[in-house]
């Protein structure tokens, strides 16, 4: 029997108070992998808040320079060691070396890093305004220690540990309590020690950085709400996520969730009489990217009914059906799944292809395409738009277009909302209509074009309404925007110059920064 | 008997369909004003919500222009009627005329008003942001209906039809429902009678502002629930916020709290010798203003013992004694201030002066001022330093400047923490150790200054840690910072150029706006 692994608390990598453990599975083979893991105990949940606080009031005033030291050096390290991440993110999670891990998770990862370490020097990101006839002052300072809850489906750039959330959290001046996902614990691993080094070397105190592989739910709810932790980052489960809101509300506890979506695509009739070749490609292509386990991969689509629309229909449906079926993250997904499908065909929708667990090994699911009618998915409205995860996505055909419109009205919130419309004008109208019932309830909007893919630039939003996530003000993807979820607004109002942070100090402390100085945006020095 | 007024529902003065009734209290009497006002039911709120929602499709795409002319013609109607506001203000709150009422409170008022008006107009507060190689772009967009609750302490600058929640959402491009509060009807009518001229004049549709007086607890949480409301202002009482921030936080609805706070004042054993005198002026100055019934009210102060501490104290203690006793705004005031400094007393406090509801007409209570030692707090430190609103404070003497320390470790989230320290730097390494403990406590930190007075300015944060208000990231004073707590982050990705928000388009729309253009802010054209 193998031995424990440690975990990362107070600086040091110490054997877990807990007495159960975990392994992951390989989905590929269905077989446990050989590392064993702790899950952590309350004890231990409240010996790393000790730490992360101790560490936030060290950190606290630093420079962005120090964060930006940090998050670059980690980011070498990381691409020190990507084979190795690689091989061991392909084993626990089934997603393919290339192009998806090796040429697109990890580089983004690395960019996220660096692009939020550029932010964090400088510093621009914290809206230092300043008014000088009043003598009052304000900027965004770090929240306190951050704990982040990684998803499955992306090892690498949603990880507590390396992820989007990591690094806006640590370029906002912020500790990080990581927890790893149980289903790639060694992944994790990896990343921890990568952060531990560059933490290590660049001077950053013990608890700055720390990180735990589980823990139960039952504890999870006193370390959010525990008044050493400054706000909370998860990318998950809707279940999951409401039972963090719950305790972290409770206590008025920042937290940003990312928990659910079916990404609804609509093709108005014009986009499918015209460019209904390109839209069958690009719609297999987007709903089995990753075997669906995308949070914004595409599990709603909607048309008008119509001969063309049925010729869209079955092409969808033999391409989906021809698709090679690829492995899931975990048997989690593959039993959610299974059930999702299930009761979408007991409440009336028909499954075109797919449906079942196929033949042989590995955890897999077939390629799934369901269809219902207007009727039947406003018969069933909540259940027809909860999140399927997984390769597996419904089509509703609409009676109509004032029928399309219907079904829009009743949507809840979404990351994302995609409308296809023909080019040469056919659909406009439609589109105008459409688009009135969709802005409000999806954070991106995208004309002709898949939801899947986010682009890490600063207007990106990977956010949305509710219950996509918790709040409709937040993007947990791009920088500058994201650092601002940890942070708090800190008002100085008379405070002796000599007392006051670098970027409220009248001389601009690097000649770059945009800061807003009695109402005007400025590079300058105040007064 | 006298006729109910009717409430603001869709552009209409309509009969409430609420059999409930209510009139308001003249508190310098005691006796109750002549007009009733209706509590409105169930329905009439979810009549409201399908008017605002109306009105909110309505002016969606709407420049920020329109929004900006409303608002100044607005704060144009409210001076037009001043004096009538400022003599049933005086009636319903008790607030003294002059300069409470007619100098600082009415002119903040349209001061916030066009504040909002040029944030509207000017359009940088929605954050534009675009990125050209990809195509994507986003912006702060308006959230839905808001619904403002406003408080009793503030009639002009807080009211739900006039202060700065109505001012902030509606700049975003919002309908705000408002909610009177019940001590005040009169003056929320004669506002809402201005604002509902000034909409119609401005062409405004005819569900953007309205208005109701009250409603049951009990029918707040479905309203402030419904998906057809956007976010939700509150500012009032603990209890009061609670409720509806868990009605709101069960399916994700912002909302954005003031509710209690302490504001700490510390006043180092430096300052308190050389500069006792004016410490007692503005500390007493400072506590009985509005008779103690401001949010930045300084209910606890933090002083080490000393022979020129004790003189502090009753220096303090014989001010307070000798200062004229003014009225509460209400019985509900009175009531809660009593119970508190009872229970105060009744947890070792011992009242220096006060303490009683004293003889002749009036709602009042006698200035108060408390003392409890640092044991004593420590012991009962939840109850101590809960919201004593009223004209009432409580001394807290640490044994030694490490036990102040102590002290200010177990604060909670208030809105201010002041620290009073000697000009000679003689307590400047103690500042130092106490900055470290109360500047993530406090959503402004002041030197040498009493936290009451609220300047309306870009820098101001009158917002603070739980519990202060519900999220430490925001202010309900100053812009445009106020305004983005009613948006929700809305991004396009590809979308055609002509169905861009003219903000996102290439073209800078006024020459003036401020964008995030491929990383570099800019008031230039994009590309």
């Amino acid at each position: 029997m193998s031995t424990t692994h440690p975990v990362l608390i107070g600086g040091q990598w110490q054997p877990s108070r807990g007495v159960e453990t975990f392994v992951a599975v390989n989905p590929a083979t269905g077989r446990s992998l050989p590392d064993r893991y702790p899950v952590s105990t309350s004890e231990e949940l409240d010996q790393i808040l000790e730490h992360a606080a101790a560490a936030a009031e060290t950190v606290r005033k630093w420079p962005g320079e120090r964060f930006a030291t940090f998050l670059e050096a980690y980011a070498n390290k990381i691409e020190a060691i990507a084979d190795q991440l690689i091989e061991t993110a392909h084993l626990e999670t089934g997603l393919a070396v290339a192009p998806r891990l090796k040429d697109a998770e990890l580089p983004r990862t690395t960019s996220q890093l660096r692009q939020a370490a550029a932010a964090a020097r400088d510093g621009s990101w914290a809206q230092p305004t300043i008014d000088t006839a009043t003598n009052i002052r304000s900027l965004l300072e770090p929240i306190g220690p951050v704990a982040v809850f990684g998803p499955n489906n992306f090892p690498f750039a949603y990880n507590g540990a390396a992820g989007g959330d990591f690094a806006s959290a640590v370029a906002a001046g912020n500790p990080v309590i990581a927890k790893s996902h149980p289903s790639h614990p060694t992944t994790t691993r990896l990343f921890a020690e990568a952060a531990h080094a560059a933490a290590t070397e660049t001077g950053m105190p013990p608890g700055f950085f720390q990180m735990f592989y589980n823990c139960d739910t039952i504890d999870g709810v006193p370390f959010v709400k525990s008044p050493l932790l400054g706000a909370v980052g998860f990318t998950g489960s809707r279940n999951g996520g409401m039972a963090l809101k719950n305790a972290a509300d409770s206590v008025g506890k920042p937290i940003y969730l990312e928990m659910s979506s079916v990404n609804p695509v609509f093709l108005l009739p014009g986009a499918v009489a015209k460019h209904g070749a390109e839209i069958v490609d690009q719609f297999v292509g987007s709903c089995l990217m990753a075997c669906g386990q995308f949070c914004t991969s595409p599990g709603l689509v909607f048309v008008v009914a119509g001969p063309e629309t049925e010729d869209l229909i079955q092409k969808i449906t033999e391409r989906i059906a021809a698709a090679p079926v690829n492995v899931l993250l975990n048997e989690g997904v593959q039993r959610h799944l299974t059930l999702a499908v299930e009761s979408l065909a007991g409440h009336g929708a028909k499954i075109l292809t797919g449906g079942n667990i196929p033949e042989g090994p590995g955890i897999r699911f077939e390629n799934t395409f369901l269809r219902t009618s207007s009727a039947g998915f406003l018969r069933h409205q909540a259940l027809m738009q909860a999140e399927v995860f997984g390769n597996a996505s419904l089509v509703v055909v609409a009676d109509s277009a004032d029928d399309l419109l219907k079904l829009a009205r009743i949507l809840g919130g979404n990351l994302t909302g995609s409308i296809y419309s023909a080019t040469d004008g056919a659909d406009d109208d439609l589109y105008l209509k459409l688009e009135d019932e969709l802005r409000p309830k999806v954070g991106r909007l995208l004309n002709d074009k898949m939801p899947t893919g986010v682009a890490v630039v600063a207007s990106m939003n990977h956010g949305g309404p509710f219950p996509s996530t918790g709040h409709p003000g937040f993007t947990a993807v791009g920088f500058p925007a994201s650092i601002r979820r940890f942070a708090r607004l800190a008002c100085y109002d008379a405070v002796r110059p000599g007392r006051l942070p670098l970027s409220l100090q009248d001389k601009n402390p690097s000649g770059q920064q945009w800061r807003l100085i009695n109402g005007q945006f400025t590079q300058g020095d105040a007064g």
